[in-house]
């Protein structure tokens, strides 16, 4: 059975449910950062996805990268699965600006995370789930890929 | 009309052409890494692509991981599109371990690379060329997406 990695609870917010992925915002107000997660047991890399599983991946991380870019006017965003420190498979999505605190270096493991102030943090959720509204889903299956997964595509 | 980023050329070797993208290999001895570059003019994030593409960018990013992956038998894989300094797209598969000399931190403006000598050079080209056979293509096209693309899927 799929379920979330602790450290990445302990350091996010949970946005809602993509049909295969959980869609959780990072706990640091230096960069809007969101982070798939496909709910499936056991994945550490994107090719142990089924292929029709990975161009989903593919489609809910295009989708959250395109969103993200527009509603933030990015500069760059920058997509990654690391997994050095977090096994789970998590897709990062970073909103970069030539004025953030480690431009143009990565942002893993450069800075300790400054968590949002509790009213910043509500308005961002507020505005994120807006922003992401058309691919988010209700009562999201958390199967294990060989269930009935009708809202997958 | 496509054509690699001077940096990345100067920064790479070619190490043959898939369906959709140019496969490069970084001149760093420090870490076995594969470049991937969709053959798109004007490209700098993936959500730029046609869904199709993003989908082929997908398959031949998952070939890539997996390949090399169970050659050196990593611990992980980094995969990341960042763009930060080449805003050209460009797809980056690092394989870690956990020896390596910046694990667990990302690999990206962290050391100076360090050149292969000529020989090391030379038979890794061979080896993954071994590796990554059964994608690598002839005569690949360099088209702008608008051209027949009979071989890219």
């Amino acid at each position: 059975m799929y379920s979330l990695d602790k450290q990445l609870q302990q350091d996010t917010v949970l946005l809602g449910q993509f049909p295969l992925c959980d869609v959780l915002l990072m706990n640091d107000s230096q960069y809007p950062w969101v982070i798939l997660v496909p709910r499936r047991a056991s994945i550490r890399e994107s090719y142990h996805l089924s292929q029709e599983e990975q161009h989903q991946l593919s489609d809910e991380s295009a989708y959250v990268s395109q969103r993200l870019a527009d509603f933030f006017e990015a500069v760059s965003m920058n997509v990654a699965a690391l997994g050095n420190v977090v096994s789970q498979l998590h897709v990062h999505h970073v909103v970069r600006f030539s004025d953030d605190p480690t431009w143009p270096k990565p942002v893993w493991g450069a800075l300790p995370a400054k968590p949002y102030e509790k009213p910043a943090l509500a308005k961002l959720v507020d505005d994120l789930t807006r922003v992401l509204n058309d691919k988010l889903v209700e009562d999201a299956t958390t199967s294990d890929g060989n269930s009935d997964d009708s809202d997958l595509y």
